[in-house]
């Protein structure tokens, strides 16, 4: 492994092991595995999922949808609220491709309707619980849209989508899998209200926490989660994965180090990790543990050793005595993300697959 | 204007504005004005910076320095501790132009005499309080790194370097220019010590907050800003810049509104925007204002209005009942950066000068 810059270093044995164990729960059952590509957003990593026999995916931009189809996918949802100023892009992918697109008012599904030029599939985003977008399960808004859908040449019902992303600040397997649950119960509810109209509407759930915790998926149709693909500190943190399962490390060239300090200055900054951290306090911030890399990966964790620090450029890592004699100017040393789609999206240019 | 996903939106007056400020204080004295290009990082920006007489630049990574040297640029300062592991292509760009590099170690600085094969210049970069990276003024390695350039064919010792970051977290006038002023007499004792030896090194110094906020920079031979061309959120909190010189916005397409918690959902999220923000208190986090995009340019931030969260693709905005009646699905609008570097650096195929 030459590195010389910061470098998004992938282990394509951990990824295809955690795309094997999602694949493992859906297998003999009528469960759709949609995995979700804004997490790598890398052909690369596309073909593995290829070769494991996934056709169907997710993304959540139009342009990533592009690249996509460029890459030869031909089924793609694209799960965030439709940008009805981008239709013109949308029309150039669905002349060739499926695309299934999101709506949650009456406003955007009309200019869609007016402006659509090719057959697409429509879901209605359902808000279970986040609170970040999507419409509540009682919204009058829901009819008012299948109505206007009902009937369009181009524009076929899908279904009803949610994403739980409100698994994210909750810890412990017990109270996700009830979020999972009740997201369930909610989406069914609005199935069986349309499905006589639309016998072929499905369920669309997804969100790494509970999609890792969770044993199978009955009472779903579909799953698109994404960042267990690589998993991250975070991941760690709520309890989807171990640190063995984290795929990606962020390889960074040392640049300095002040023992004065017990502090090591690494290239690699919020242009290469992001500045997503996780505080544990209010004093303390965490950007990132540290590793030693190796001939065919990384080490465990450096005890005592982790990002505290990221500007533009410049890393600062907080390391004991011994972490400190052991690492020079000149070293890579690995840093685990916090948020690896945020580091992954920073590093597209700059990556290894080892 | 024609938006359709989240672009940079850079207003050719204000930065004009903005480095015409900053270079009238140099004019008709000795103080070299070496901008920082790390925060633009775009080849138009740099011709803006050329044909108002900026000659000499600086850039935070070695990738920057082969990008600005391919636009022209012959004579560009790295100010980053050197990457030994990047000699290679430094020696592939010292051979066309003028490079200066920065080095806080003899095992760096004897690696760099090791394998340097052309001319390259060598600043020593020096701790005046920021406490990110540098030498201590008092730290013998100074003298030490000194005696190895000297006599050596390719490295010719320029002078002491320093970047007062520590301006950052500072309010108010006085105190940021005390830290100027601190930086200053330091770099000036260790000039004095070794003049003598080296009749022609400089003390390079640079920072946003204080650069704007000092009348001149009398006792620096050279200054570095960088942010102030663009400005941000952060320098509008710090005192640097007005609300007006803000030269960047980040336009975005509204997707969905949510009337019952007065919630704008944008299409622009971590990777548009970073996720840097501002606390203001414990529970409340701003992640950048919120502005009407007009004809020729964009509006005064909308009262009560900022954006609240976001996430990968997504921005939240809080707003009020009456900026809910303005804004709608198909609207594009902007977004005041919190830090304008890295929205930037995340933009850098996706931007209109306006």
């Amino acid at each position: 492994m030459q590195i010389t810059k910061p470098t998004l270093v992938i282990d394509k044995q951990k990824v295809q092991a955690n795309i094997n164990r999602m694949l493992k729960k859906t297998e003999n059952t009528s469960v759709v595995f949609r995995p979700h590509f804004k997490t790598h957003q890398l052909a690369e990593i596309g073909e593995l999922y290829k070769k494991s026999g996934v056709v169907s995916i997710t993304v959540s931009s139009v342009s990533m949808a592009k690249y996509f189809a460029n890459q030869g996918w031909t089924d793609i949802t694209i799960a965030f609220p439709l940008n009805i100023l981008e239709l013109d892009e949308i029309n150039r992918i669905a002349k060739d491709i499926r695309i299934n697109l999101l709506v949650e008012s009456t406003i955007t599904t009309s200019k869609l309707l007016d402006r659509i030029s090719y057959p697409v599939g429509i879901f209605i985003k359902i808000d279970t619980g986040y609170n970040r977008t999507g419409l509540e399960i009682n919204d009058a808004e829901i009819d008012r849209i299948i109505v206007l859908i009902k009937g369009n040449k181009n524009c076929s019902f899908k279904g009803f989508l949610s994403h739980a992303g409100h698994t994210y600040s909750i810890r412990g397997k017990n109270d996700i899998l009830q979020i999972m649950e009740f997201s369930k119960i909610t989406l069914n509810e609005l199935k069986q209200k349309y499905i006589s109209d639309f016998p072929d509407i499905i369920v669309s759930y997804g969100d790494t926490p509970s999609c890792s915790m969770a044993d199978g998926f009955d009472g779903f149709d579909e799953i698109r989660p994404g960042n267990f693909v690589y998993y991250d500190i975070m991941q760690y943190h709520i309890g989807s994965c171990t640190l063995d399962d984290i795929a990606v490390v962020v390889a960074c060239p040392v640049v300095a180090t002040h023992s004065s300090r017990n502090e090591i200055i690494i290239y690699g900054g919020g242009v290469h990790l992001s500045k997503e951290f996780i505080s544990a306090d209010n004093n303390f911030k965490l950007f990132g543990y540290v590793v030693k890399m190796t001939k065919t990966g990384w080490s465990e964790p450096i005890p005592g050793t982790y990002v505290s620090s990221l500007s533009q450029e410049h890393g600062i890592i907080k390391t004991t005595d011994s972490g400190l004699k052991t690492i020079n100017p000149g070293d890579v040393i690995g840093i685990i993300p916090i948020h690896s789609c945020l580091a992954a999206n920073l590093l597209k240019d700059s990556f290894q697959i080892i």
